[in-house]
């Protein structure tokens, strides 16, 4: 594939920045990759394991002349970085951003650009419950999604210019409303993860359990759970504040169809239990179908990759 | 490995019972398996697959001479295949079982069993989302463990015993206390089981977000929920019903945690959730340094199996 954006300017270096360096490296998608982080310890480790080219030591110094700059930093930071770079964007540049709400971040970022500067939010949905410039992999977009929320306006060249960039990363890329991402992604990914991070609280001060029993028997479901409420505390703060309203019209959702079943549980009524979990089955088979999971036998589907990491 | 029961009786023949069949074969811990289940189509079934030697159309059948009694129907079954089996038992047979909860089980089964006959409750803690005689497969105990819960009175030799033949499957064996056990599985399996089940609910009438974007969207935190609420919805019922206290203690905890942590969304209190989500972190590293899980980066760690089942 050929070079995309001539230089491009990543405004933090964590997983998503990192991972997004080393894929467009990996297929030349960029003829220079220019990078800032706040931490100055973060700086050298990106320089020193080749994530970029060349770091900066303010976003301000890092935007200039870049055709791409990325924002992926916490989304309470979007705001004031925005700000910053604003004034030394070149003519025509596009701005995109990695963070998991998209209204908020429109609110915060987009008052800040000059005219004649493209701004594309963005959403890689892709993780691992890893962070820094350490973390980053050149594959970990390949068949994920990669949702983009252009305003009505937006110039249809420089969004297709930057869908491609992550179609080069092998994403797939979809359009929507930055509100219609909130809730989707409350659903799909928001609010699973308050959950998980709550279920693994209880368990924590439960001390009729022992942490070695929680631990050694993880794998009967509460394991699933830990790995996604493993995620890093900053970007999940942000998300939980900036996405407030279809969090918390979710949870809302969430706790009366719990109580629901909860009462089933004290009144015994098996048959409200039993439809509710034959509905809930076929759901899973939906995803299966659609490519998103295996079916294979795999409750023990890590032992592949734990036995890897040993050798 | 030698043969450690002349003769065992499957009753039941699900994912549970056809897996220990394939171990034993593999194995060769056991001379002749016997099995029964209700349906006939299972039970042709078990025997065109080669699970069993031979399929009994009664319980009271399959037990005689048995020196091995495997209950492995669901826990609400429990009851009535021991008051059908109890006049058939060999003296100085064992009985065991399979149910995800202990204490129920063992109400339901112990008080009619006669004297000579060795009941040693047990609960693997292993499985898939896959249910019915076609689902086993001989490694599903590997490295999984297996708790048993016999009486303080019980015959040690038979505890042993029994021991020694899922440790023949590669399983991990430990005993505790009934009572001990159906809190930490509350805690471990039923209640994120719960979780998840509902969670699942919740995105399914949610009309606003089409089924298809929550199935599209699933890898972003979601899809490990579906998985877990796939499971057979018979055998759910059972364990909620079954371990009803150990669960409704564990869900009110569960729910005034996340009144907590809903009430620091709607108040802004970034604070809050940053120290919260940093104390979680925690415990899924101590299951990584168990050796529970693996810390390798796979958000797409599906991917080698869903290669390895098109292949």
């Amino acid at each position: 594939m050929s070079v995309i954006y001539d230089r491009v300017a990543l405004i933090g270096l964590g997983l998503i920045a990192g991972s997004m360096a080393l894929a467009m490296r990996e297929v030349g998608l960029a003829r220079e990759i220019v990078g800032h982080a706040r931490s100055s310890e973060t700086r050298a480790t990106a320089l020193e394991i080749g994530l970029v080219d060349r770091v900066c030591e303010t976003a301000a110094e890092a935007v200039r002349d870049a055709d791409l700059v990325v924002l992926a930093v916490p989304v309470g930071a979007m705001a004031a970085v925005a700000a910053e770079i604003a004034p030394h964007l070149k003519p025509g540049a596009t701005v995109t951003d990695v963070g998991s709400v998209k209204q908020a971040v429109v609110t915060a970022v987009a008052p800040h650009l000059p005219e004649g500067v493209h701004f594309i939010p963005g959403h890689p949905l892709a993780g691992t419950e890893h962070s820094g410039p350490r973390s980053g992999f050149a594959s970990l977009f390949k068949n994920r999604w990669w949702l983009f929320t252009p305003e009505e306006h937006a110039d249809s060249d420089a969004v297709a210019r930057i869908e491609t960039l992550v179609q080069g990363f092998g994403a797939k890329t979809e359009r929507m409303d930055a509100a219609h991402h909130d809730l989707v992604l409350a659903v799909t990914s928001h609010t699973p993860h308050l959950i998980a991070y709550t279920m693994v609280g209880v368990a924590d001060h439960l001390k009729r359990v022992t942490e070695s029993e929680v631990v050694q028997y993880s794998a009967a479901g509460f394991r699933d759970f830990t790995r996604i409420a493993a995620s890093d505390p900053t970007m999940w703060r942000d998300v939980f504040l900036q996405n407030k309203e279809a969090v918390l019209d979710i949870l809302g959702r969430f706790t009366e169809e719990l109580f629901v079943l909860q009462r089933a549980i004290r009144m015994g009524d098996g048959d409200h239990l039993f439809d509710y979990f034959t509905r809930t089955r076929a759901i899973r088979r939906g995803i299966i179908e659609a490519g998103q999971d295996t079916a294979a036998p795999d409750f023990g589907r890590n032992q592949r990759s734990a036995e890897k990491a040993r050798i």
